[in-house]
């Protein structure tokens, strides 16, 4: 019974009755008027507020000071890129940026081509849709070999597809399919390999409850060989009613894979509904909870769930409620920024459902990988940030989610 | 088993044994070197960075721009003072604002009064302890009564006391006490007065388990009434093992207490540890789960509880991860704000462990109270916030929790 209703009834019951009642009425035309708040008639979403304004990218460097006396400065180190997604660092100063529509674009000594790198297979885009990660085979420097995850074009619809393919220096060549996914299965995928060469790819969610079906690939993170092939030792293989290639179960949608330096884990973060973004550290064969278990909030206001952990069920080892639209991980491991190194940096597209509050996330670690405390970095600029990754030069690189999408580079203040 | 001795064991037993093994010592040799977190001996958490500065107040008023098309404007309503801890609006254009380390202060038509309001009883300062709350009896237009929350010496140290006066212009007068906690508790104590005259009062959870005990004060919320006794209709009354004046167990440091003007109830907040601030519905006889159940890591790093909810334990209707040090709450009710009437604000002292990252946040909830977004509001001024209050002209008061404290005020932009 609602508070409200629960009180009125006392009121008829107490020997104040009528006193109360008429404070009731008084208070009931009194009580807070509440903010009449569009939603979408499509999603059933609120519709985001939009009062914030976003300041154009800095010409030059900005200065910060950090929480852990690291001074930094960053530079707009490549602009005019379209939904930047990912980044791949190859050598002779070469750098290849995905756009998510549909382009894959290089950037040599700096300097950004104009003309899109040709080779790529035909991709559907739109919407989410179109041309997503990209990583180098462990065996880059003898194989050449570069991996990427995409919509491949497939009757009306379309098949999240990771192919392989090596960069001439002009082109992408030698481009061959490695993985498909089912029949409808459209999801951006993040893509990482092991330390033993095996490759990870995520599959989001997709309609609500098939994370948590062991026979449809929605919702979880598979693990594959190079070559597409399931490894014998995957935690299902000849399980019935269990596809092999599947690792762990119960995501929502996944935007990023990375490996731990140091441990050889695969760690993964997604994003909750509204609160609940994760970090999570994947176990074979583990269930991660979506849509059973979650720590956020459905758009529309009810919680997703009446818990917000349950034996059997993996809880993050890091979270965020209100959620940061989590997107990119990095281990630091560079010695650039000193102050810096061992810790684990995310990218935020926003803060708390606010558009214009996209930022970077340093996390702190003890020993024992347990979390100290995390840090806000770059908010002022109000950028979606996509992807945060490690340079061969020690630095951080810094993929803005945006239409008018840049790369910035996070450099040492001194 | 941690992680990387799982590992070895693999190694040891697969066929590729030791080449595995030269990698392992390669990684171990390259793995990232953790920060040399420092922790203090004295409490074994981790010592709070220190690299963000602190910029000064402006000088006159700063414009902003809302998620919600709210243009505001902030200006420095009163400044001088040393930790303001709670405010209240008298007629006439007084305001009385509370300084922890003991001393009432008068502003009057905006101008602060430079000496203390003679007249408060005799307080324990230093560290954590002095005077903290202080509220109006809700028949104040009749009565003039303030009630005010203190730390009054007692033995060779403090109780948590809550006491009245009347303010007649240059000083408090006719102050007695109304309710004294047991010996030994000397927490700081939120106030309020609900809809039916009750008092509630916070006690501070201090030794850990204390707050599940129903023998004790420590982790509550007490309800009693405006002279100190204890209410016929609270809910443990005659419950052999429990103190009668207890409303609601479990609560760590409660910041917060507030009443919804339209259902009633009585609304809490709380810090967690690293992780797991909370706001909470307070149902009458509830437990809401300190320690035994908690969202957050202890400041060591691990986590506070197995499970982040359970059975019996109420869940917050809203929560953080990371902590804000959320501090007071208030239901905005006017109307000079219009874009922002019918939210809930709260005080952030910091964001995150983060010294220097203190900052307002609006919470936007559905008609059933559910939340749907949440901004972040003053975040450049980088003030701890200890309080926010709506005054009768219906805007916005926010108390700095610093030594060189202020009186903010939110007007609207135009």
């Amino acid at each position: 019974m609602s508070n409200v209703r629960r009180f009125v009834r006392r009121i008829f019951r107490s020997v104040a009755g009528l006193p109360l009642l008429v404070s009731l009425l008084f208070w009931a035309a009194n009580a807070p008027a509440q903010q009449d708040v569009p939603f979408s008639e499509r999603t059933g979403y609120p519709v985001a507020p939009q009062g914030l304004e976003i300041p154009p990218l800095p010409d030059g460097p900005v200065r910060y000071k950090t929480a852990e006396d690291q001074d930094i400065r960053v530079v707009v180190f490549a602009q005019g890129l379209t939904q930047p997604w990912s980044i791949a660092f190859l050598p002779d100063d070469v750098i290849l940026v995905t756009e998510r529509p549909g382009a894959l674009r290089v950037i040599r000594g700096g300097e950004l081509d104009p003309d899109p790198v040709p080779g790529l297979p035909d991709t559907q885009t739109g919407g989410l849709s179109g041309l997503h990660d990209i990583v180098r085979h462990p065996d880059f420097d003898t194989n050449g070999y570069l991996y990427f995850s995409y919509n491949r074009p497939d009757g009306d619809g379309n098949r999240m597809t990771v192919a392989r393919g090596r960069f001439d220096g002009e082109s992408l060549v030698d481009v061959s399919e490695v993985f498909s996914a089912a029949e409808g299965i459209g999801s951006a995928a993040r893509l990482t390999f092991d330390h033993d060469g095996m490759l990870y790819v995520s599959v989001g969610s997709g309609q609500a409850d098939a994370a948590q079906d062991p026979m449809s690939q929605r919702g979880k993170i598979l693990r594959l060989r190079d070559d597409g092939t399931v490894p014998d030792d995957n935690p299902f293989v000849g399980k019935a009613g269990y596809l092999p290639e599947i690792y762990t179960l119960g995501h929502r949608n996944t935007l990023a894979l990375a490996v731990h330096p140091g441990t050889g884990d695969v760690w993964q973060n997604e994003n909750g509904p509204n609160g609940g973004d994760e970090i999570n550290v994947l176990r074979p064969g583990a269930n991660y909870g979506w849509p059973i278990i979650s720590l956020g909030r459905t758009y529309p206001g009810p919680w997703q769930s009446r818990e917000f952990s349950r034996e059997g069920f993996e809880n993050p080892i890091v979270y965020w409620t209100p959620s940061i639209a989590a997107s990119g991980m990095t281990f630091y491991t560079g010695d650039a920024l000193p102050r810096w190194t061992g810790d684990v940096f995310v990218g935020a597209l926003r803060m708390g459902e606010i558009p214009g509050t996209g930022h970077v996330q340093r996390i702190l670690f003890n020993q024992d990988m347990e979390e100290l405390r995390r840090e806000m970095l770059l908010f002022d600029l109000r950028q979606r940030i996509r992807d945060v990754r490690q340079g061969p030069d020690g630095l951080l690189y810094v993929l803005t989610g945006e239409d008018d999408g840049a790369v910035l580079r996070i450099e040492p203040g001194s």
